[in-house]
């Protein structure tokens, strides 16, 4: 261990213009170990998650160098014998004290953050991960922006989005932004690209999450946006600098979009499309999951029906579909009271029968009401559409949902 | 009564063209009561389903007339005072005789037959209304067409529908016909038009069902259509000849629609279509219902969306998905095998790790797999996505769905 990390002096000077507030020696130990963690394991290495978890970032490593040969480590945070033995063997070969030191040179020529669980900026949404949570994050931009609004959401989908994908993106995250909430997405192009631009127009806060290191943008011809996401908000990643995005560290950096959004929303992807796996994590994770449908004849919205049919995503068509996935106030979005088409008398007199506490049957609301239970059911039935009312097997009941009127 | 019916020999003379099999006096003077009620009351009237069911159509329309003096009529079918009061009132101004016994010339003339729920042609799911059920059905064409295929499917929609509606209601349609399946829609311009176009041309069976007299074809620019339903199909309606189409019996017919069909798929509907009302119909009678989702742009799929979020529609893309909702053997419509992009030896592994049986947690199905748990954890997310497994409090297990590969 001392042989590896360096003299706290030479650890704090290395981290001070990373991080913010005091960097005391043991602070400075301490983060060099959290990157070093985060130098030697593949994003989501659930391991070192709950090694790190049991013993803390230095004994831990401390451990995997020695070999562990008490079996503290492995019995602290119950890891088998060949889990152990496998761990470091993925681990060590990657010890290499030069490159831990220069990716933070790197970083501090880039002008990065470095943003960890000890820091008052680090996305609580981050902590459902369990161990697979990232060891830190790298933030090019303001750090803060990660945390600037109450509400975030992620808009992904196909990098192979159609005109109406798009513009459906851009009208979503204009709307959001212009209320307040956050964009988070993936920086590719298609649906993710137009969702950043839209947020940047619209002076918006949006987060772009790398699979790559955040010096070196991805792809490239996004290069241009990932700057001015930066300029604005934040280009974050859980990987060192000089890390080249591969397809898993893909597949892991949408299990940090799932989880620092509080809603996810697929806008347009095709049957394979990785933003299904992001959408599989917000399931995961227990977030709320909305997909926009689209043309049944569009293979860029198959992926987003599928996750209609098989994931129980909501129908997201509008900003307040996605503001109500939030859990904002449910509006009465269709009032019929607006159209008065199917609204007479009659329905006025049904409501006025119908009780909001107890059940009635059909045929005592038509009594009460006056009118015919042909009639009634036929109201009732436009009234539970609306969500006024409510069926069920001992009858009906009015609901507060959908409101006055 | 005596006064009203005819004679058993003029009822039999009136009702014999109309009806299949034997008649003997006493089913001609039940089934002319029948008609007699179809003629005094609007389609669904509850107090005269439960009249009839607790009575039977010749003593119920005694009672009626004779004003139920002795009680015995309400207090069978639970009929309050008023109610009773209310509905013959509703009922006794229609007691035309002539009327009744011109309608069924009418009917004889324009070649139709009657359906009772005495016949063996009655369809099951008419009795699902309860008392809300027809009285009877009036059918130009075949009356066999009803019964003739082991599933039926309702195809709604907007009458202003568009080409992209026009289309999917073709092509669900025509193949679903192609696979035995009966195509019930409400012969309206639009989508109900398309989806009878389509059957027809198929070859296959169609019904449509009117709001006002099968003897007078609505909406006229259809009548060739109506036509052309009747040759090989059924054009159906519970309402007697020479009755006029109106809102209320739109409404009332759209509840057939709902309780003949095994499923229902609306197509294309705007915010306030008529089809969202056969929907909700077919919620309430826990019928099987599909939206098909479009551009969130269109107006004409705005009651497909809302239907998908407030009325958990299934989401329908396709004809499978129409076979899926009627209870066929659940395909694995996306089986990643067929691309093997997200399918490795990894995947194998954690399926070989994994139990039918035991949930079992992320680190146990690692540790067997002698996999990252970060891997095994982005791996069945993807397996979950597909149906192969299935997360829980406890862990994790696979599916007999999505199956071997």
């Amino acid at each position: 261990m001392r042989d590896f990390l360096p003299v706290a002096a030479q650890a704090r000077n290395l981290l001070a213009p990373l991080v913010p507030g005091e960097l005391d020696d043991e602070r400075a130990r301490r983060l060099y170990a959290v990157h070093t963690w985060s130098w030697l394991t593949e994003p989501g290495d659930g391991v070192a998650g709950r090694l790190v978890a049991a013993l803390g970032h230095e004994a831990a490593l401390n451990e995997v160098i020695a070999g562990g040969r008490d079996g503290v480590a492995k019995d602290a945070a119950s890891i088998g014998e060949k889990e152990w033995a496998d761990a470091r063997a993925r681990w060590l070969p990657r010890l290499d004290p030069d490159g831990v030191r220069q990716a933070l040179e790197i970083a501090r020529r880039a002008g990065l953050s470095l943003l960890t669980s000890e820091d008052a900026g680090w996305p609580a949404g981050l902590e459902d991960l369990g161990p697979h949570a990232p060891m830190l994050l790298w933030v090019r931009g303001d750090a803060g922006a990660l945390t600037r609004t109450p509400r975030s959401v992620a808009l992904v989908g196909a990098r192979a989005a159609t005109a109406y994908g798009e513009h459906v993106a851009i009208e979503l995250a204009a709307d959001l932004v212009a209320h307040g909430v956050s964009i988070v997405s993936g920086a590719a192009y298609g649906i993710d690209g137009a969702a950043h631009r839209a947020a940047l127009a619209a002076g918006g806060t949006t987060v772009a999450l790398l699979a790559g290191g955040v010096d070196r943008p991805y792809p490239t011809g996004h290069s241009q946006l990932i700057e001015r996401v930066a300029a604005t908000g934040a280009v974050v990643s859980e990987v060192p600098c000089g890390t080249a995005p591969t397809k898993w560290r893909f597949l892991a950096r949408n299990r940090l979009i799932a989880a620092l959004a509080d809603a996810t929303v697929v806008v347009e992807a095709g049957m394979r499309s990785g933003s299904l796996n992001t959408a599989g994590h917000a399931a995961t994770l227990a977030r709320p999951l909305g997909a926009v449908p689209g043309p049944v004849t569009s293979a860029a919205s198959a992926g987003c029906h599928r996750l209609l049919r098989e994931f129980d995503a909501r129908c997201v068509t509008s900003a307040d579909d996605v503001r109500e996935l939030l859990g904002a106030e449910p509006q009465t979005l269709f009032d019929l009271a607006a159209s008065g088409a199917h609204r007479t008398d009659d329905t006025t007199r049904v409501r006025d029968a119908m009780s909001f506490r107890s059940w009635r049957p059909t045929a005592e609301i038509a009594r009460r009401s006056g009118l015919a239970p042909g009639d009634v059911t036929g109201i009732l039935g436009l009234l539970a559409l609306d969500g006024h009312v409510v069926g069920g097997g001992e009858g009906w009941r009015r609901t507060r949902h959908g409101g006055g009127g």
